[in-house]
């Protein structure tokens, strides 16, 4: 079968085989992909498993990212869960629903993205499925080990709040992408791509983080799962949010207050956490906030205005 | 927030809690559905995983299926992937892409039909995600175990092959639902909801099968798949193929050959698998014909015409 120009071209079995041929191999893949499933071994016994799900138009466009970076962000948005439970991503599978009409080009970039993204923390595609979408559809699954998975019920009034990564930056880009602007160049490219901290979810689950998440929804959104799964109060102090200067840049033109960037902006995919007041808090670890008996999420003490994204709102 | 008629009323939050409410536990789910990844252990230190894409439009019709059918069949075409390895399927994740218009009674009913399925193997939903999305999205990923993996490349010539389940029914219900039939009703339930033979895959695993896979795309097509990944022939003999009444009744009312059902007819999820020609064969499993030395698969000796689906074309 020869491969032509576009997936309907190519064929299902076409366009198996070039995503195939791009698939790295590891130890723990003892069956990879091409049968009815792939057989995986664990070191401890235990392995975390998390699934995101990426539509066209929703979570990207075409004509904002290039296909590779749509690669990259498929797998970073779901190697940050698994950073999130304090763990190593390992391996990925791939569900991809593209219109017969789109090119191969687009294919082969998109997939070099998801390698390469997932290739940065030593994981690999170990399976999948292509079918016929009128939209583009990635759905990944990730798996990963985490000697000690930190959940997002565990912070403890009198714990520290911190942060590893970037706030704000994604949606600053988002903001100016939105009204047209195609600058400032570092928040557009963190839109595009972000660049979640992986090597800090293990650092803070060896540090003894008592719960963790990654910032996918904003900050506040995000800090507000763990307050509620904690049964406590989370309070961030905007003095230790420092912002960054092309955040404050948007912040300018657009006449926003570029807090709001860092509160309420997702896609950067930081990671939060919190740690006992006596823990020495790890490299690339921020102080932002502090842990407090009650419930809510609040700014220097009051709650802040506007909230987090929810989809079909 | 208040639960109200449709996807959109019930906003992200309320329809991760509906799904969530549905959900069973058992005891290999050491962190289960609400934090950044599950938290799963594992017997041998090993498991297996596939993923399945499902879109509306392409693999079921809103108006051919109820949400409870299409449940059970998102469910059942990925347990089947873990059976036809030979193993038991333990771990379910569901990406749900869908409109906001759509009735949240559509997504109580998916889920009920996904969780019953499940629990037909004692397997359970760890995780997901919900988006919106134009068309109906389902992206399911089974995890299970096998003691004994069963691949695609084992089958020697002089092994036998068999098969356990149903074969053409799906098919048949399929080209009659085309024609705009709603009978006869046995066939036309068993497109709308597969009965995969979940147990022969775990059997043939201990009888010591030398390859299997399970029919989603046509007999010859997937028998194809196990001819090339072993580097075998295989010829079936349409004498041991038998023709079951309602597959032959549509055959007979359409004007085609009901062979044709069993051997080009996908959904179904029947298992395949090829045996050393010194094994007695599991209860539930029909010897259909031979491995050969060669390539390709034959009928009779023959080449059958027509090929199995794929997408795109």
């Amino acid at each position: 079968m020869e491969t032509g120009d576009t997936v309907a071209d190519a064929g299902e079995f076409g366009l198996i085989a070039e995503i195939s041929a791009a698939q790295g191999t590891a130890e723990h893949v003892l069956i990879g992909p091409g049968d009815d499933a792939a057989h995986l071994s664990v070191v401890d016994g235990t392995y975390l498993v998390s699934t995101d799900l990426l539509i066209e138009g929703r979570h990207f466009r075409r004509d904002w990212s290039s296909a590779y970076e749509v690669g990259r962000k498929a797998a970073a948005v779901n190697l940050s869960d698994i950073a999130a439970m304090g763990g190593v991503a390992r391996s990925l599978t791939v569900g991809f629903g593209v219109p017969g009409i789109l090119p191969m080009g687009w294919v082969r970039d998109f997939n070099r993205g998801l390698v390469e993204e997932a290739s940065h923390v030593g994981a690999v595609i170990v399976g999948g499925d292509v079918t016929a979408s009128d939209q583009i559809v990635i759905a990944v699954t990730v798996m990963g080990e985490a000697h000690r998975p930190v959940i997002r019920g565990g912070a403890m009034p009198g714990d520290v709040v911190a942060f590893a990564g970037r706030l704000g930056w994604a949606g600053a880009g988002f903001a100016a992408l939105s009204r047209g602007f195609r600058s400032p160049k570092a928040v557009v490219e963190a839109h595009r791509l972000p660049h979640p901290p992986y090597a800090a979810g293990p650092q803070a689950s060896n540090a003894g983080a008592t719960s963790m998440i990654d910032v996918s929804d904003g900050l506040l959104g995000d800090l507000g799962h763990i307050a509620r799964a904690s049964g406590v109060a989370i309070n961030l102090e905007s003095g230790l949010l420092e912002i960054a200067a092309p955040v404050a840049t948007v912040g300018e033109a657009l006449g926003v207050d570029p807090l709001t960037f860092l509160l309420s902006g997702g896609d950067d995919y930081a990671l939060v956490a919190t740690f006992s007041s006596q823990t020495e808090l790890p490299t690339g670890w921020t102080r932002i906030g502090m842990v407090l008996d009650g419930e809510g999420v609040t700014v220097d003490g009051d709650t802040y205005p506007g909230e987090s994204h929810q989809h079909f709102r």
